[in-house]
């Protein structure tokens, strides 16, 4: 609160998309935090901030963090550096700081950045959110693991032995950051007998939401912010 | 809504534990519909109600699914194919009725069994919800997955060699489901070296909520709603 000390900083999940996805928890911190900070790219709209945009009190500051989105390289340090001293700076004045992190902030989130340059100097609080991996399950009507199941979460981009060996040796899997990688995994999923079973999102939850079955979906393009999901056993549930 | 002709079945997840990590969608759902239905033991309180329970109208109809706390076992097919029955008449009627699931409702959840007995023959949306697996990240302060990690979910009951084999071959491990197994666990994490960096929490996000590095832990007990969070490459976000 701005009247103690120092202030918080929040790490807070706003969810995967659908607005009405944030926690209650989240929403109450959106609504009263004095200063709020988000990821964005150089141009351009700040996913996070879009799915935050109907929940925040229109009079706070606002800390942008803005870095070039280059596909697969270590972020850069300098951005995040200069991120943590702006923050910093009005958490030292007493104000709390809310960030706002696409889906969950410690899954594939850059939060975790700012969480170890601030978590030793400055109260942390992580917030967490409902992640994409869940919310594709859901609106695919595809449960993600049940019983004893082994779930995998694969990012797209690693080398296609490595996905392969791993969709074999596994009851369930999640393929997240697909973008470029689409005709990878294809290939992959092919040779696993994996490809007529596997299920194909696209901004899960969002107004842009597309679902196709894997297959059709690997005859177009995939954005960074769509996922697959794959159960060796098919439909096992059932 | 009521005055329809047919009602449609929410699998609504409640979050891990804290009231106010449910979904404003999912708070909605509960203030809305005239009939709740929750999993439970044969006696005593159900978790998913306990943590919904700030959040119910108070007059709405309720349903109870009790069956056999038995692990590792495959649910009663008895129990659950009268539970799609009770449910069933009361979307016939035209009234909504929302499932209450602990954390997210694909994961590791009952209504999947729900899921597939009435996905056919009813209109049916699942609402995802913060799972304890995110949760737990958060109150450890541990980030599950950066960059290109391999995440992997596995349930404690495995075998002992799966385990350890599995372990030693990811990035990040959420083990769920801890309970009986934490010797197990232990004898796995020492002989893979991951011991002294493994943390432990037990009713993630819940007043009873206890922290502790797993060496600590292993000398006691687990519930079943523990888990216990590895990262192969230790605090490699730093």
């Amino acid at each position: 609160m701005a009247n103690s000390s120092i202030g918080t900083l929040y790490g807070v999940g706003v969810g995967p998309g659908d607005p009405e996805l944030i926690t209650l928890k989240g929403y109450r911190l959106l609504q009263s935090v004095p200063v709020i900070a988000w990821p964005a790219p150089l141009e351009g709209d700040s996913m996070a901030r879009k799915i935050a945009a109907p929940h925040l009190s229109g009079i706070q500051f606002e800390i942008q963090i803005r870095m070039p989105m280059v596909a697969d390289r270590f972020p850069a340090e300098d951005i995040y550096d200069q991120a943590a001293a702006n923050i910093g700076a009005h958490l030292s004045d007493g104000n709390d700081v809310a960030v706002l992190c696409e889906g969950d902030p410690f899954v594939y989130g850059s939060f975790m950045y700012l969480f170890a340059r601030m978590s030793e100097r400055f109260p942390v609080e992580v917030v967490p959110g409902v992640s994409s991996l869940t919310a594709g399950a859901a609106v695919l009507g595809m449960p993600l693991a049940s019983r004893n199941d082994v779930l995998t979460v694969l990012p797209a981009p690693l080398p296609e032995e490595e996905l392969e060996r791993r969709l074999a040796d596994t009851d369930a899997a999640v393929i997240v950051k697909v973008g470029r990688h689409l005709q990878k995994l294809d290939r992959v999923l092919d040779r696993l007998g994996l490809k007529d079973s596997a299920r194909y999102v696209e901004y899960a939850t969002m107004k842009n939401q597309t679902i196709r079955p894997f297959a059709e979906a690997a005859r177009g393009e995939a954005p960074y912010f769509s996922l697959v999901l794959v159960h060796r056993r098919g439909q096992a549930w059932r």
